[in-house]
């Protein structure tokens, strides 16, 4: 449905005690919004990636453990704590390596064991007022990162942004796409470049239909021609989310983020990461520490569900990429944009 | 059919006064080889990308200029070259802009200009013996090409390459792909990266292919990844083809060819051209000369038929980047390897 205040749209909303979202699994085909009344049919939407993105999954996860428990009969603390922990595991069995998920139902659940002393109704209330304070936590989150970013993104510029980091990944407006909303709306956007983004094609399928639905300029490319575009001087700025960011700035993202940092570099462009300040993980000192997930290869040797190369063809399929901070211009996070020296700067944000 | 040189498979084959190919539109799922018994059947080949890659089209369409003109009645020399020109003509509208197909059709016509004074059937030997000894060319030029380039391949060596340069496009061999296929021979190619290289998927579907026959040991990875081997020290060359070379070294080639020396050149990894000496246009002072080919977007927003994108979505699609000179660590051709100061070493290769 539209949201009045960005003028396209809300991908998560409660509404008449009931939550809906759209359905990514449609897009960029068809947008289509479906109602969740019951904890199943949250766990299912989480399960077919129907709602999809780290944030916006912990919000549905919220909103969901609400709805698991909200007709359950009055019957003391114990009992309602046990149920609550029950729903809990059950929407955390939908995609078990979400850190978001596992972290909302988390505080969820000590925020009720924190308020053991409310009767069951009151507890229910608190549930969803969470739930809701999740929700509004991360749009106010994402909105900053977009005003903070406003900033980096001056005169009429070109942007060229990998993967998706826009609102139907988050509460509301995403990272390194709230800076090119908010930016957009400055009238400091000229022209944004998409990467498809191979193998899962997040920028042409995500990215490109929220571009459309913002009315902000673009065009579609395939990874490999960023190079070109930057060597023919048609980018002014590289602008990309993370997945995570150690202590001396190395960033983890999407596979292909390193190169077009490596790129920019080439082309003196700069280089930026947008991302919530709860994305920087000051237990891990350097992008070494970062685990990188390889991928089932079929994501490479098929296209939906199409084969594209010949049988037994085995494939490499890691589904990040390590930037290292040298490489990255600036941070951009909730609380302002940082830059380097990033170990002392995150220091002094954290304390 | 099963070539019992290289032990792989032969593109195109003249054989019992027929021409036989492999017809690459149903690569990578079935190996099917067709006959082509008259200069129509040729034509739709071409048309149809049955036969692809500048030299195999060169090679089929002279022999197809043969099938076309081969049961002619003797009725004197200037009404058999008219009809020769006639279907020549014919066969050139079947790829406009396939340079290497008017090439070999415009030699076959002077050679038919330099004998007129022998009798027809006479004239048709020249021209099959011509279409011949034209493949025969491309097939050695292509051996010539891999084992000069097998010196810069040494130990066990992680090889990436891009696009397809191999057999399929070819007489026989390929150009980068020979190198690679050279090399492997001597038992020094530990693995090689094929990228599967958007939008047209030529690493996927043909190069991919190409290697397993071989019995090479090759992984698939998707264009953006290539960084990320490169960092993770994996990749030990780069070496791709080149559809033009101009004075001073810099290159034309498939999009994503410049991103990958770009790479290469931060992570300290030889950047190789495999390509014939023809390849070198010296017409053509600096890569500034060369007008990119702009091609249909829709091979951005859709995957074999399906669509990627929103609808209406606009995107870029330049066909081919060029890589400067500076970035090329050598060129292999079938005279030899050619470094650096490139303009000086092609004026002594031309000269």
């Amino acid at each position: 449905m539209k949201n009045e205040e960005t003028g396209t749209f809300q991908s998560i909303e409660w509404k008449d005690e009931n939550l809906t979202i759209i359905d990514q699994t449609h897009l960029p085909g068809r947008e289509v919004y479906i109602q969740l009344n019951s904890v199943g049919q949250v766990w299912d939407a989480i399960k077919k990636l129907k709602v999809r993105g780290a944030p916006a999954i912990g919000i549905a996860a919220a909103y969901g453990l609400y709805l698991g428990v909200r007709n359950l009969p009055d019957s003391g603390f114990p009992s309602f704590y046990s149920e609550c922990k029950r729903i809990s595991d059950y929407l955390n069995s939908s995609r078990p390596t979400a850190v978001n998920l596992s972290w909302a139902l988390d505080r969820l659940l000590a925020t009720l064991q924190a308020q053991n002393e409310l009767p069951t109704d009151d507890l229910k209330s608190l549930l969803l007022d969470t739930a809701k304070i999740i929700h509004d936590e991360d749009r106010r989150m994402c909105k900053a990162i977009g005003e903070h970013g406003v900033e980096l993104v001056q005169g009429r510029t070109r942007i060229l942004t990998h993967c998706n980091t826009g609102g139907l990944a988050t509460g509301q407006y995403g990272t390194a796409f709230s800076v090119i909303f908010h930016a957009h709306k400055a009238g400091n956007v000229e022209h944004v470049w998409v990467d498809e983004t191979r193998p899962l094609l997040q920028g042409a399928r995500l990215t490109a239909w929220e571009l459309g639905k913002a009315g902000i300029p673009h065009q579609l490319v395939v990874d490999s021609a960023a190079a070109f575009l930057m060597q023919s001087g048609k980018v002014d700025m590289v602008i990309t989310g993370a997945d995570r960011i150690t202590q001396n700035g190395d960033t983890a993202n999407k596979i292909g983020t390193y190169s077009l940092a490596v790129l920019a570099k080439e082309h003196n462009i700069p280089f930026y990461i947008a991302a919530p300040s709860s994305t920087i993980d000051l237990n891990l000192k350097t992008g070494s520490d970062i685990e990188i997930e390889l991928r089932d290869i079929e994501e490479v040797t098929s296209f939906s569900g199409k084969q594209t190369a010949p049988d037994k063809t085995d494939a490499f399929n890691p589904a990040f990429d390590v930037t290292p901070h040298r490489l990255i211009t600036a941070i951009i996070t909730e609380k302002g944009i940082i830059r380097p020296e990033y170990s002392t700067q995150f220091k002094a944000l954290f304390t």
